[in-house]
Order: C-alpha cells, then structure tokens, then sequence
C-alpha cells in the first residue's frame, strides 16, 4: 500500500547481481544486545543465513503469486494464502490460517459524465497492453474504484481544489468560490487519497473525483509504460478511502476482532466510510472534465501537465457521479508461521508483510512479501543446520491490507493482550525496489537497526546500504539531513505514520515496530493499476531481485538478532534525542504561528490586502485569526529531561554483566516500554490512535505526525487542547523514563 | 523592449476610469529643492499639470501610431517620427529629427526542418486572428527572427538546454552530454535572450533555436489569445541577439557615432553578432521537435507545459537550420524636441520613450511613447499660461530601441561631451500597463522620486502609487523587502540594468537615470509578437488608459520638479545605504561560495557522488573547484565609510538657505557627480560599460549586476581580477564621495 519513495524520480532498468562482489563485515564490530562471543557466533550464523538467498527463488515466487488478480474475495487470494501456508509448512514451520471476516465492497455500477457545457462519458477503463501479459487479464480485474465510497447518485457544477487538502480551501475562499452543493475533482498527492473526500465532504461538497495528473504521475514524469514505467493515460489509481486516520481495520467492528460472530455495525452508519460518494480517474477521463471549467484560474503550484489553462471553476462543468457498490462480507485470509523459541519461547519477534493486492500486485505488496518467503525459507535450512532460536519467530503473510489494512487489524485486535504481553518487536516490509534504505520504526530500534544497516552490503556499489543512504543525505538532503549525516554516529530513521500493517502494533497496542524499504532507482506509475504487474517490476523495479535479496538480508538480520541477542538490543538515547527534537519542533511551530498571526493581523488592519488586489481578478484577504497564546511547555521539557537521565542510567546499567535471572524480567521491561507511551484516552476525536508520539496526521494520513496530540492541537489553533496534550504527553514519557529506570536497575548488579 | 514586470501573472480587463475619485496631497509636504515658498508654487502648477492629462489623447496616438507594423527601415517608422515631430512643434517645441545610419539586417530566408527520425517543417509564421484587426498585415510585418544572428546553414543533432544559461550546461555535463557540434533548442526566459546563442557558441553548438513554452509564456499561464491575454501556439517572439552585454548600439561603431560617413566595421567582424545563426519559434513550432529528443529525461524543473516527457537528447532528433539576411544600413529617426529653460538653459532635462517597434507595439513601446506625448502636450498648454521652465526640457523619441538601443546610443555617443556637461538626468519609460509601480534608476534621485510617487494617485485604489507599491512590498515581498517596506521611509529602488534606451546614458555616460513603469495586472504573451496590438491592449492591458495618464502624472513631476527646483533635488543618503547593501551582499556571496566549495569538495573526496549515481541513470559528480580565497574587502568598507560621511555632511549642508551665486556651481557638482562613479578603463572585457555600480549581467543580460566588477569577478572566480575590481570600485565611490563633499562644502555659507 505504501507509495513508492518520492525523494528521487528515475526510472531502473538492467543491472548485474553485484552481491558476490560484496565482502562481509568484520566479525569484531559490536553488537547491541551481544557479549564480543555471542556477536561471533551471530556473525557466523548471519554469513551461513547470507548464502542460502537466492534471487532466483524471489524471481519464481513473485511470478507464481502475481500471475492472477489477488485482491480479497477473489479465488486466487485464497490459493495465494494456501500457497504460502504450504511452503512454510515444508520448509518445518508451524503454521496455520487465521481467518477474519470483512467489510468488502466492491463496484456493482460506476458512472462518471460530462453533462454540461457538452457531453463527455468517462471510460472509466484501464487499457492492457500487449508488452505486459497480464494487464488482458480484463475478467479478473477489479475495476478502478475508491474502496469504502459510500453508494450516491449526484450531478453538480464541477470545482477544481487542487490536491482537496484544508489549505486549499483557504485558496479557493479567497477567490469567492464554496463547493457546497459542487462535485469537486482533486489531484492525487499532498495527503493520502482518503483526506480528499474526506475534506471535501466537510467543506459541504456532494461528490469527489481524485485523478492522477501527469506532472505528477504521467509523462512529464517520464516515458509511459510500456516504453517507459510511468502512468499512461488511461492508468488510474484505485485505493481505499477508509478514514483510516479515525480507525483503520474492519469498519464494522471498530477496536475488536472481526470474526464470525463478532458484533457488527450497520455499514450504513459506520464511521469510516466517506460521507460522499468518490472515484479515481485516469489523466484521460479527467482532461475533458478540467478543459471545460472556467472561472478564475488556478494558482500556478496548482497547475498540472495537462495541455490546458487549468481553471477553478465552479462550471461551467457540470458533471453526474453515480456509484453503487456491492456491501458483501468476505474472508481474509492471514498465514502465521512459528518457529518456537527454545530458551524463551514467551517472546515473540514478529515479521509481517501482507499478500492482497489491488491487482496483480507484483510490486505491491510482493516485492516485500517474496523477500520475506526467503527469509524464511533460509531460517528453515538454517534450523536443519542444528541451529533454533532463543526467541520465538513469527512469520506473517496478511491479507486485505489494501482495502484499509484489514487482515492485520483484526488479527491484532482479536489477539491483543497476547501480542502485548509477549511481542518484541513488529518488523514490516512492502512494496520496495532499487536504490536506497528507506526505514522508519520506534527510536528505541534506532542504534539497533544502524547495526543491522551497516553489515548489510548495497547490491550496486562498493559499500553497506548504511552508507549508501547516508551518501545520498548528504548529497540531496535538506541542510537538517546534512547536518545529521555528518554529525550523527546513526542514521535517524523516520517516524511511523500510516500505510501498511506496522499501525495496529505501535499506534494501537505500543508494540516496537519498524518498517523498511529501498526505493528512488525504481519509480513508476503502476501503483494500484493493473501495470503493477510482473513483467513491470522485471523491466523497470528490480529485474535481477538484488535489492531483494538485500532486503532479505536486513529483515533476516533483524529477526535473527532480535530472536538470538542475550539481552534485546533496545536503546534510550537516540530516542530521547529525536523526541527533544519534536519537542523543539512544536515549539517552533507555536512561534512561528504566532509571528505569521501577527504579520496577518497588521496586514488586514492596513487594508494591504485590499490594496494590493486585482479589480479583475480580486483575492480577497485570509480570515482573520485570533492571536496565537503562550502554551506551557514546562511539563514536556521536565518530562523530556527525566527522559534524557534515564536514557542515559540505562547506557551505564547496559554496560554490566548481566545476571542470568534477570534476562526475561529484563527484556520484558524493555519490549514492554513503548506500551508506556500510549494513552488510555487515545488521541482526541480518534481513541483507537493511543501512541503518544507517533500517529498518522488527521489531515494528511499517511504522513505522520510525532507528537500529534500537541501538534495537531496547534495545527488547528485549539489552544486549550494544546495544553491539556501536553500534559498529557508529558505523562506519557515520565511513564516511559519511569520504566527504562527500572530496566537500568534490573540491569545493575545489586551491591551487597 | 523591456519584458513585461513578472511579479504578478493576472490578466487585466475593463475598468472605470477613477482619477476624479483621488485627491491632491496636502500642499505643504516639504519638496526636495524647493523652500516652502517655491513648494507651494510647483504644486499648485502640478494641479494645473494633472488637469490638461487626458486618456482619450493616449487612445487616438496609440491607435494612429500602432496603426501598421513600424520597425526600423519601415515606411511607417518614418511616418510616426514625422507626425510626432509635428505634435511637438504644434505645442511649441524647438524639434528636429536627428538621423543615424545603422546595421540593420531583416531575413531574406528561415527554414527549420526535422529530418530525422521523422519529417517536420516548421511554419515560422504567426497566424492572424479575426478579433485583432491589425494581426493580418502580413505583408507588412517582419517575420519571426532574431536580429543580429548570424547567417548559417547547418544540420545536426538536437540537444535540449532548458534556459541556455551557464548553469544549464553544467547540469548537462554531469549527464554526460556536451553540445559541441549539435544544435541546441533553449527556452526563453533565465537571462535575456542574446545570452543563449552567446553560451551555447561558447559550448560549441553550431545553432541555436529559441522557443516560448506554454509553462511560462502561453495556455499554463491563462487563456491563448484573443479568448485571453496568453500566447497562442503560433505566437513567436522576435528580438534582438546582439551582444549588448559588451556594448549595444550599430554592432558597425563601437563607442563612436553612426553618422552619414563615420568609420565602419565589416559586419562579418563585429564582434557583437552572434557566432552562430539563431532563430526563435512558436510552441507549435517546437512541440515535434522536442518530442524527438530521446536520452536523459531533463531535470524536472526545466520541463516545460507541453504535453510530453521532455528528454535532453543528443538525437535523434535531428534538424536542419538555415538563416540568410539582408546585411543593409537603415536610418533611424531620433525626435528631439526642446524647450528651453529661462533661468538656466545649459541644465538639460531628458525625457525619452522609444517610437520603434517589432511589429505593431501598441504595448511596446507606444504605451509609454503616448504618455510622454502627452506629458509634452500638457507642457506646452501650461507654457500658453506663462508658466516657463527654469531648466531646459527636452523630449526624446527614440527610434532602433528593438534591434539594440541604436537610436538612443548613437545619439548619445554623438553628442557624449555635451551630453555629459549638460545633462540633469534622463527620465525614460518604455511598455507599460497596469497595476503595480516599478521603478529603477540612480539611487541619487531616490527620496526625490519617493516624493514624486507619494503624491500620484492610484487609478484604482483610494491611495497614492508608492502606497499601493508598499502594500505590493509588505503583503507579496521577500522577507528582505518586506523589512524594507515596514522599516525604510523610502521604496527602495532598483538598480538599472538594461533592456531600454537609459543604459548608453547611465552606464557609458554616468548621466543619472530612472526607469518608470507600471506592470502586474496585464500581463500576456503578445510581448514582440503580432499580437502587441491597439485591440489587445485595449481589451487587457490598460483598457481606460488610466495608468498611461498615473505615468504621464509620475513623468511629469519628475520633468517640472527637477526642471523648476531651487537647487537640484539629489540626496545622497539612500544611495550611500544601498551601496553598503551591496558591499555585504558581494562579502556574503564569497563566503557563501566558500561554504559550498567546501561542503562539495568534502563530497569529492569521500566519493558521494559515485556512492549516489544511478547505474541506469549515472549523473556524473559537478567539477572540482578551487578553494574560494579571502578577499581583501578592506578598500571598499574604507570607501564605503567616506560616502556615509559625505552624504550626511551634504544633507547638513543642504539645510542651509543657498547664496543665489553659488546655485549653478552647486547644480553642476550634483548632477555631475554620478560621472565620478566611471571608471575610464570600464568594466573587464568591455570597456563601453563604464558605471562601477550598474550593469547588465555579462551572463544574464536584463538583470543588473551591482558592483559589476567585483560580483561577476567573483561569480565566475577570478580571484585575483576580484581584488583588482575592489580597489577600482573603492576609488569609483571616493571619488564621488570627493564630490559630494565639495558640493557640501559649496552648500554651506562660508563663515567671516
């Protein structure tokens, strides 16, 4: 589900497997979590892990799995599901299906016409093409749809909102234009697809089209595919809608398990689903509905590639929406593979990537769940070898990710308590291609990942993907990257937001998660077509599988150290330096609020703004705001301090040799910390969300918000909401500092 | 010939005439020199001034004078230089018609073809519209071209070069593609245009195609016209090529007049003719072309509006150019009309507008041409009252301001000795409409015409020009030039770079000189094009002609104020902050340069680049530089101290009431102090440009350069030539400083 990495546009191509070139990491490095012996025999282990992967086996694997429509419901999800069971059955895993049961719409009737100033029927179809085998596969195909659209049956004057985020209505209020009663048609980007009609639907709008505009996502991008990777013009982007940023999983059974019997809401009043009806549309479709706006125009970062002077609107363009969807409850099918622990069986490591896809789905999800087979599959002859983990490994394969990470949700919120009580750690993968790291996770797994990072090396130059990451921070990063990649011993890995099944674990049940990827060599326009497609991803993605395989090695690292440390590898300081971060941020965010208040405020009571506008073309003045208060920030700096020392008591405790009776009540305190960060309340307006530090952004969905409650509090100007979410934040570290205190006592030798 | 302002992109329309609405300002402001007394006086002769200014006088000239197409070497250039002539006799003026004879070359054939990998041939004609009624005299019209390209026939590979600029082509480099031998295709825009044949014969390129993109300069903009403002697809842009960065002027005599029988150069040997042949075409015309270039995408901020993936080349694209002209010698007829000053005829005000143009030019140049008619109309109707002038006036119709500044550089290198003992200042104007006032000029005049805009009323809103300019400033600034608006009592104004007939007067003679224009809300494509019509310019530049009269309004001042002041009205304070401005920019620019060479020969050395490079798409790392050294900037902070003093030494003194005996000698010091600001070996290369304060960029074109010596010495790292301009700019600026000081010292009443 995750887009592909944005930070560069190229498109990838054919290159030799360097792997053998590469050389493994010296042996005497240290290892977080491992005494200077136990780190030999991990690295012997992981050097005998490396020789098993083949690429060929990821190569075989993403064409046997992407050779049919896979989506939920559909026959070949359910084989794919079988498929994958059997293969980790044979390769010595425990495994079985757990099986939820869903919220699926699909479409029963799409209707999208041009009623006015002429007439236009969209097709609405997206063309196969001959160079791609499977993109004929017309039968099997979901149709291009926005998935929990609600039914509607609408015809207005149509209105161009750019991206369909809050600051775009900003723009528009200031050219006289509403969209109460209008359809309006939005580009894709600048938030996840669900905010748009999401928005839309608050600002009083009775429709939403979202179309994939080709500077964006089409020729200016680069040549279309088949010649090239990116979006033709008749490609469109399905994906789910679901307000994902309220609650993602089953909408029908909000913050419990989906299974048979379950309660269930009435899906003609759940939550979640959009309040008007919405459809994604090709460049194609959309270019007659654009051309035929008039009105002011667009301010110029709003215009596309399309041919055309894009105007605002509201019409002449007048255009019929109509949709009907088939509200059926369907199966999803979630394969769990273990691999008991045989020293401490009761703590889990688990690694998850899902199976569903909107389409074919070579790419997405694929990519990341062949090289997770892999992984798997090496541990298996790994155990034949005579070896067996101390900690109990879990393999997951979910399904329904796509429709709103439905799989993944039920299964989490059917097994809470468990995985709360047991989970180490939650480690995603997805779609992924060539070129550089990408990961984001829970700041206690920082240091621990720069490890696994380092020893990894990059299939294409003469390095770790570590460095090859942090080569490109320094050449193409912000002056903030740069700073860090010079300053910083460790990469600072991102923060999680939204996008793939990583959420229910650390947003909801504060399980550590992390999340990893390589991107920026294989950009495309396939995302959620029927080009993502087998013959795409080898052509354009990662045709050797190198970057798979790397992948195979980072996962397979992480899993391996994880389930073999002699003490889980967790770490307090480089968190408590990324969170004093976001602590600095929502301070400047305040300040630099205030200012842009002030500055607004004297302007509009100088009448610049009437002086400076257009009689033929008039912009009228921003709303008037009231001034931006002084917030108590006392609370999260002490509590930011407490961090800080407790961080560090941990470093010094870590030092000591560790008494063999405190191991398990050791890692527990450990794993179980990041639960201190959730709030029993949640996040305001959305309860489910309880992680105080990380969540998806209520107005932007997949980008993540760190520290939301206080900076969404801000970003909406609820200044007594501010306050309360600091406090509220504060506790939630003072809790969190509060228990690596008692990791660092169980970590001291008591002195007699 | 000056490019529309580009600050604001809004399309003008119809709006009512207010002028009546606005009020007067209060007589007893104080008047830079003038005493209270005289002060009242020149407002109550400025009321009677505004009530002689009407619009309809500018409607009827621009229609007669854009009535056919009138270019150097036409029937009715002549034409309009007799009729104007006769309007100023008729008002009363000593007028005559001074005539060069210059290089003027028209095409006798254009052909652009594609011949490989397909076949296309290029129009290269602008395609009349029924709603223009002057587009369709294409007999009488001069086709599309570029004046002063060289002949040529040449065949080769096509290479895309974004804007053709220095910077441009390091970008292809790192890709791997140098031009030598091909022909390069560059969009207008980034620099003045004769700065891309120039660059790309500096690379090697063996042809040069000039091309407008609808991003910047057609439907991505707004509405094509006549529907709107906005270049329709055939909508080509002529213009000059001539290396006026080196000196502008006949290419045939550098430096010296153009008379009758003046020494010539071949013109096959003048060295401001372009190296190879170049010609500029419509996106029509470019569209086939560009969709042939394979290779590399280009970078995405040098992709354009059209509706393809824009690729750099080499090939295939393939074209075939050829350009012959006709090499002929055409008179240009300069009006000059006086009138002399009673009390000190030998001080000569200047007030010019050029009359020629590319085509029809309703916009450019006769939208400020029928405003100085109208200033001169009106001068004559209060001359009729009794009213004289202390100074002598003179109006300056220039002619060949399109193909180089040749009407006004002849004239002014005919006449330098008297022009530089006589000369107050010159007040030019060129195209202008609505909206917003721009200014530039020698900062000596700036609190004079602070004054000057204080008191114009804006034509549409209920304040004066510098307030709505201010607002313009505070509300759509910089932060630099917001702080400006809030903190400085005056608009600071621009520096003078070139693109009209004031630059052989500031930058060759040191006269001081303003540029005045109003831009911002009518803006559109027909800029040189067939499409700079009467019936254009009336639907959507300055439809009532109300800012042709707030211009007539804001010359008018400037021409009685400084004609009439007791002592000239020059300030040297404002100048003395704004060249310290420029002494921390050019300190600031080094050590900026410095920063990054280091932080890229860091990257060098640690092999970043390489670490970073696509295998598919390989982007080579930038060249080496040398370490940037210090420079001793001492010389200039000296300099810089002196003219601090000088100029509040002068302000002291000016506060002083003025023995009537010393008034010339002061007014000659004042006026003449901007000479002090020449350097007699000009500036490195070329010799004509002479200023040390102002000069059009030597790689951009338009855009000034202050400090011209010393910033483009340190933009293109000359490091030694960098201290060598330092110490001739400092001795520029003591010299003058010498002068202020004498004229304080004249100011000042001697004591007994």
């Amino acid at each position: 589900m995750l887009k592909p990495y944005p930070f560069l546009l190229l498109a990838a191509g054919l290159l030799a497997n360097r792997l053998t070139a590469q050389t493994a990491p010296p042996a005497d490095k240290p290892l977080l979590g491992f005494s200077p012996a136990t780190a030999a025999t991990e690295y012997q282990l992981e050097s005998k892990f490396d020789t098993q992967l083949k690429a060929d086996n990821l190569r075989q694997w993403m064409k046997r799995l992407a050779a049919h429509p896979h989506h939920v419901g559909s026959a070949y999800d359910k084989a794919n599901a079988e498929f994958m069971a059997s293969l980790f059955k044979s390769w010595g895993y425990a495994t079985r299906i757990d099986v939820s049961y869903v919220l699926f719409p699909t479409p029963k009737l799409r209707k999208l016409e041009l009623v006015a100033p002429t007439a236009f029927t969209a097709s609405l179809t997206e063309k196969p093409v001959p160079e791609d085998a499977t993109s004929g596969q017309t039968s099997e195909q979901l149709p291009t749809y926005n998935c929990f659209s609600k039914d509607g049956d609408v015809t207005a004057e149509l209105v161009f909102v750019n991206q369909g985020i809050p600051k775009d209505y900003e723009e528009l209020a200031r050219r006289g234009i509403d969209v109460k009663g209008k359809i309006v048609i939005a580009k894709y980007g600048g938030s996840w697809r669900g905010i748009k009609p999401k928005v839309a639907a608050e600002m009083g709008a009775i429709g939403c089209l979202i179309y994939s505009d080709p500077k964006d996502d089409g020729y200016a991008q680069g040549d279309v595919y088949p010649k090239g990777p990116f979006k033709p013009e008749t490609g469109a982007q399905r994906g789910s809608v679901l307000d994902m940023p309220t609650y993602p999983g089953d909408p029908l059974t909000p913050g419990y398990g989906s299974t048979k019997n379950a309660k269930r809401l009435d899906y003609r009043t759940a939550p979640t689903l959009t309040q008007i009806p919405v459809l994604p549309i090709s460049y194609a479709d959309a270019l007659p509905l654009l051309s035929a706006l008039a009105g002011p125009m667009a301010p110029p970062d709003w215009r596309g590639a399309l041919p055309i002077s894009y105007h605002l609107g509201p019409g002449p363009a007048k255009v019929h929406l109509q949709l009907e969807f088939n509200w059926k409850t369907e199966p999803v099918y979630n394969v769990i593979a273990t691999l008991r622990g045989k020293e401490l069986p009761d703590e889990w490591i688990l690694r998850g990537n899902h199976h569903d896809a909107w389409v074919n789905g070579a790419s997405d999800p694929l990519s990341g769940m062949v090289a997770e087979l892999e992984e798997a599959r090496a541990l298996g002859e790994l155990v034949k070898t005579g070896w067996q983990p101390r900690r109990t490994i879990m393999f997951c394969a979910w399904d329904g990710e796509e429709p709103g990470l439905l799989g993944s949700t039920e299964w989490a919120e059917t097994n809470a308590k468990d995985l709360q009580k047991h989970v180490v750690a939650y480690l995603n993968t997805d779609n992924s291609d060539r070129g550089f790291l990408g990961v984001a996770g829970s700041h206690t797994l920082e240091k621990f990942f720069n490890q696994v990072a380092r020893d990894v090396p990059d299939p294409e130059k003469p390095m770790s993907i570590l460095e090859r990451r942090r080569a490109s921070d320094l050449v193409n990063g912000s002056a903030e990257v740069q700073k860090d990649a010079r300053e910083r011993a460790d990469l600072r890995i991102g923060a999680l937001g939204a996008g793939s099944d990583y959420s229910p674990y650390i947003q909801h049940l504060g399980i550590p998660s992390m999340n990893v990827g390589f991107g920026g060599e294989g950009a495309g326009g396939e995302y959620h077509s029927i080009f993502d497609s087998f013959d795409d991803f080898t052509r354009f993605k990662d045709p050797t599988f190198a970057y798979g395989v790397a992948l195979a090695q980072t996962m397979g690292r992480c899993v391996l150290r994880l389930a073999d440390a002699d003490v889980l590898p967790f770490e307090f300081q480089n968190l408590s330096n990324t969170v004093a971060k976001y602590g600095t941020e929502v301070k400047k965010l305040t300040d630099d609020m205030r200012t842009e208040t002030e500055r607004q405020a004297k302007l509009l009571a100088e009448k610049r703004y009437e002086a400076v506008s257009n009689p033929d073309q008039p912009l009228l003045a921003p709303k008037a705001q009231a001034p931006v208060p002084q917030l108590n920030f006392a609370p999260l700096d002490a509590a930011l301090q407490k961090l800080a020392q407790s961080a560090q008591a941990y470093e010094q405790a870590r030092q000591n040799p560790l008494p063999a009776d405190r191991q398990k009540a050791l890692d527990q305190l450990l794993y179980q910390a990041e639960q201190q960060l959730l709030s029993t309340e949640g996040l305001p307006r959305r309860p489910w969300y309880r992680h105080q530090l990380y969540a998806p952004g209520f107005y932007t969905g997949y980008g993540v918000k760190t520290m939301p409650g206080i900076r969404e509090a801000i970003e909406e100007r609820k200044w007594a909401e501010a306050d309360e979410q600091i406090q509220r934040t504060a506790a939630a570290i003072n809790r969190f500092a509060g228990q690596v205190n008692q990791a660092a006592a169980t970590a001291t030798p008591k002195v007699l």
